[in-house]
This record gives structure tokens, C-alpha cells and sequence, in this order.
């Protein structure tokens, strides 16, 4: 069986590590990481969503806080701090920073992205095969309101890690995806895939902006292959990070029918053919079986490996039951 | 009074903060710091000698290993080893790397090496007025035998640190020298200096490849300033380092009165007016004084801040007495 999961950062990494566990020797589960909150930093190439994904399936994370390095130091951040170099918010721990200290220099020899994921990934060896979304600079601006009373537009980190996503959104932009190319394998990879998942990761933001990538999105209205996701929000709230505050500025329902109802129903020309939601959440089974989107309510928290897989399970069972 | 200082790392570091303690308010110290020993390390521009001055003169220094940085952690290292980038064998802490990382950046931005050093010392506060030798790359390579019988040339950094200067010189080679520019305010530093002071450094990877950059050896055989200079041979051995090894590899007399023959007579074509050496090295002081070099036997072990202080009056002093 051929998996392939679009992906965000924390919660996708974490949810991952459940599918992954359900793989048969034969099974290849590949995973399209999203890089539209890739940052420049101190002159070194930084991708959150990727690096979270490899620490995470390839046993490097920090398991408390969910992103960054294990057992990770921070003097470099302390010594940038004391030139006075900006910006001192985002936070590059020493291990990590050799890792962005390999891409850049990767990327400046000419590589791209998607062929420094996979050397980097020879050392991790995450047991996926994972792909960024595209090797083009694509990158999230939120738009907030200045002081003057104006708007202006934002890195994503600096909406979401500097500004904790404490202010309104007024715009998310994809700076860069109107003429961002998919990269090698991703068309292929949604176009071949025996199930497509998606996991509980931003709708906006994570999965939004590898959907704004030219031929993913239609790819995956294309394809025979079953499209069942992961709700994101629990009882109208993200379940890790931010993302109800993204919704709300955008519109979109801030609840687990609401996110599914985004993606969109196939008589929509939207993708999705199946939905989990939490066992909080049982009132939009109903509501989503009802316009075509098969649902069911399970429980939906990471609390640990066993409940994960258990939840990447729900997912299988439910794609196996859509025939398309 | 002005005094100008041609140094390298370790050692020119350590008397620089004792001839530092010597000066009156309105005293000016510049230090041309040497620049040959540079390398790029994973992307980004590391400046050894530069930097141990500025650590040193700065209050940063690791005093026990005097170079890098004092409560310096290694996590980056490790990380690259793991990653398995090459080289392996250079100590880039993860304090130092910030520095280099801010350095980098600047140069990407355009900015020259010494803009940028003055930029850095901007945190560092060394009390003295720190100059690269030059804005242009020089590189000092080590001409060695290799494998089959014949000759290449490595890195200065790889003679020194992976070999730690084990195998036999050949010949010493200061890559770009011949069109490299001083830097600015380097001659002028030079030529207007009331003394001009030669630390123990290395004559030929430290203050030889300064004395490499067009105009300013002339400077000093042009000055009408005292020349005065420190051994860094004690008894037939580098202080510190492995300058000895080099010396013998280029046919020059390791001791005391070799490297200030080497730097030579004025009457000679040389600029050298004044040359301690240490108590152990008496025999020295009649056999420079007799061919007009200036020469006195005093401590020169640099074993805490009041010895080297008292080595520092002593050049001074030196200098004094010597008209010219």
C-alpha cells in the first residue's frame, strides 16, 4: 500500500508517528511537508515543518516542548542576542542550528531543498520518504493591522512565534505560490497514492499552502484513491497551536466540521472524502455524512504512541471503507 | 603615545592585555591582527586570530584552552559529525559560532572584514583598536609531501589543528598575498605610530604573513618609530604553538636570536631595533646587540596578568631607550 500524508509541523509529526507504526515491510508511507514557514534566519536556510518532521520520525525531538533538538543548548541564541542581532525571538538551539547550518551550505552549493531533505533524512532515517511541498521559495505572510491603523504583512514566525498569534489576522498570503513548482515526486506521490491522509495539522497555513502549490490540489480532486483527514480543532480549539485564531480571521467555521467543510466535498469540487473528529465532536458526523463526507467521531489526542496509532488506525479503517 | 601592534593569535593576545594595562587615558593601541589563518568552515567565515584577540582583549576567552569561548558548549559540533561533514577536527563551539554567523552575514551584506571586526568589537570592548591585516583574502597553506612522494599544499587549519603540525613543512605559502590590499588605517597605523611592537606570535604564519601584505613591511623599515619585538622562542621551543616545527621546516634558526635576525636589521634591510628574550636565552642578548638589535633577557613567561604586564614595561621601556 502506497500512503501519502500532507503534512504540517507538531501535530502532523506526531500523527505520523502513529501511521507509521501501522506500515507493512511493503507499505511506503510519503510525506509532502509543507515549507511555507521557512525562514531566513542569521543568514542560514531554517524549515521548521521539515525539521520537526525528521526529528520527530527520526527520534531527534524534543518530546516536551514538540519542536527543536533533544537534550539542546542554547548559546548561540544567547551570543547572537548580545550583538544585538534581530531577530532574538525565534528559537535556534545549537544542534539545531547544524542543521540549517548543512542546508544552507547544501543550498548554496546548488542542491535543492528537496534533495538536502533527503541527504539530511540518510541520517535521521525517519522510515517515510519525505518530500517538501516544492523546491521554489514559497512563504506565509500574515496580514495584521499597523499602528497607524493600516495594514502590513508579517513573516508567519513572526505572527505566530514572536506575536504568539495575539493579534487578528487580516490576510494570510503565500508569498511566492502563484509561480512555486511542485517538487520532484509530489504530483507523482498524490497521483499514485492508495490512500491520501491528512493530518491534524493547520488547514491554512500547513496544508493550505501545500494545496496552493500548482497540480496538488487538482491532484488530489483527480485522484480514485480515498482523501480522509484528521481534524485539527477539538470542541472549536486547535489542539496544538494556534489555528483558531487563522480561522477566525479567515472566515472559516472554527470547528472540526467547519475545517472538513473547507477542504470541501467532491460535489463542491473540493477532495475530501472522510473526516475524523473527536469523540467531543460527535455532532458533526452527522452534519458531515449528510453532505458526503464519511465521518466518525473517535478520540483524537496524542496523548501517547498507542493512542496515536490507534487514531492512525481509525484513519485506515476509515479510508478502507470508501470506494470510489 | 601610539603604539601599533602586528599579532597573531594566542600568544599576541595574552601580551596585548598586559601592554593594554600600561597605557595612560590618552594612549592609542591598534592591533593589526593577522587574517592568514582564516578559513571557511561550513559556510561561514572564521577568523581565528581575530577572534582570540577580541575574546582575549574582550573577557571571553576560554583562559584555560586561550582560544574560543569561556562556558562554551559543543552541540553544533556533534551534530555536523553526526550529519558526517567534513572536517571534523576544527573546534567550532557553539558561543564562537555566533560570531562567525553574525560575521558572515555582514560580509554577504557586503560589508568589509574590518568594518565587521569593528562592528564585532562594538560588543567586545577590547580597549584597543583591533584591524585586520587586510579586507582581502590571504590564506596560508602548508606545503607538505604527500602519499606518493610529491608536494600539496593544506590549509594553515589543517597543518595546525588536524595535524597539529606533526608532519614535516615544506614550504610555507601565503595564498593571495601578492595582491592583497592593507586594510584601511593599517600603513597610517604603522607609519604614525610613536612605537611599533612585535608580540610573540609566530614570525612566519602570524606576524610574517602581516609583514606579506604590500606596504607594510615598508612602513616598518620606513618608520622612524622604535621596532621592538618579544621572542616567542624560549630555549629553542615555541611558548606556545609549534612554531619551531615551521621554523625548521623554512631554514630558520629556532631560537631567540634567529627570529629577530630573521626579522632583521635595519642595516640589513630588516626592521628591527629591539628584541627581548628570556632570562633562559642570555647567550641572545651580546649576539643581537653586536649586529645594532637592541637586546634585553627578562621573563618572558606570561603566567598571569602582572608577569606579562611587567614583560609589556619592559618592550616599552626597551623602546625608550632607543633613538633613532
Amino acid at each position: 500500500m502506497r500512503i501519502t500524508a500532507l503534512s504540517g509541523g507538531v501535530g502532523g509529526a506526531r500523527y505520523l508517528r502513529g501511521l507509521r507504526a501501522l506500515l507493512a515491510p511493503d507499505d511506503e508511507l510519503t510525506v509532502i511537508g509543507n515549507t511555507a514557514d521557512d525562514i531566513w534566519l542569521f543568514g542560514l536556510k531554517v524549515c521548521p515543518d521539515l525539521d520537526t518532521l525528521m526529528y520527530t520520525l527520526g527520534g531527534g525531538i524534543d518530546e516536551h516542548r514538540g519542536w527543536g533538538r533533544a537534550n539542546e543548548t542554547w548559546g548561540a541564541r544567547e551570543e547572537l542576542a548580545a550583538y544585538g542581532v534581530e531577530p532574538t525571538w525565534f528559537g535556534l538551539g545549537d544542534r539545531d542550528l547544524a542543521t540549517h547550518i548543512v542546508r544552507t551550505q547544501m543550498l548554496q552549493a546548488g542542491y535543492p531543498l528537496s534533495a538536502i531533505t533527503t541527504a539530511l533524512c540518510e541520517r535521521w532515517q525517519p522510515g517515510v520518504m519525505l518530500v517538501p511541498m516544492s523546491d521554489d521559495r514559497v512563504e506565509t505572510h500574515i496580514v495584521i493591522a499597523d499602528e497607524a491603523g493600516g495594514r502590513r504583512a508579517i513573516h508567519f514566525q513572526e505572527y505566530w512565534v514572536r506575536l504568539r498569534a495575539s493579534v487578528p489576522v487580516l490576510d494570510v498570503v503565500a508569498v511566492g505560490a502563484d509561480t512555486a513548482v511542485a517538487a520532484p515526486g509530489v504530483l507523482e506521490a498524490v497521483s499514485e497514492a492508495d490512500v491520501i491522509v491528512l493530518p491534524p495539522s493547520n488547514p491554512i497555513v500547513s496544508i493550505g499552502t501545500i494545496l496552493g502549490v500548482a497540480g496538488i490540489a487538482d491532484a488530489l480532486r483527480a485522484t480514485q484513491a480515498p482523501v480522509v483527514g484528521v481534524s485539527p480543532i477539538i470542541a472549536g480549539a486547535a489542539v496544538r497551536g494556534m489555528a483558531d485564531e487563522l480561522l477566525a480571521g479567515l472566515g472559516i467555521e472554527n470547528s472540526a466540521a467547519g475545517v472538513a467543510l473547507h477542504y470541501g466535498t467532491r460535489a463542491d469540487g473540493g477532495f475530501l472524502d472522510g473526516w475524523l473528529v473527536h469523540t467531543s465532536d460527535g455532532d458533526a458526523v452527522g452534519r458531515l455524512n449528510a453532505v458526503g463526507i464519511a465521518s466518525r467521531s473517535v478520540p483524537l489526542l496524542m496523548s501517547d504512541l498507542t493512542a496515536t496509532t490507534t487514531m492512525a488506525r481509525a484513519t485506515l479503517d476509515l479510508a478502507a471503507g470508501l470506494s470510489r
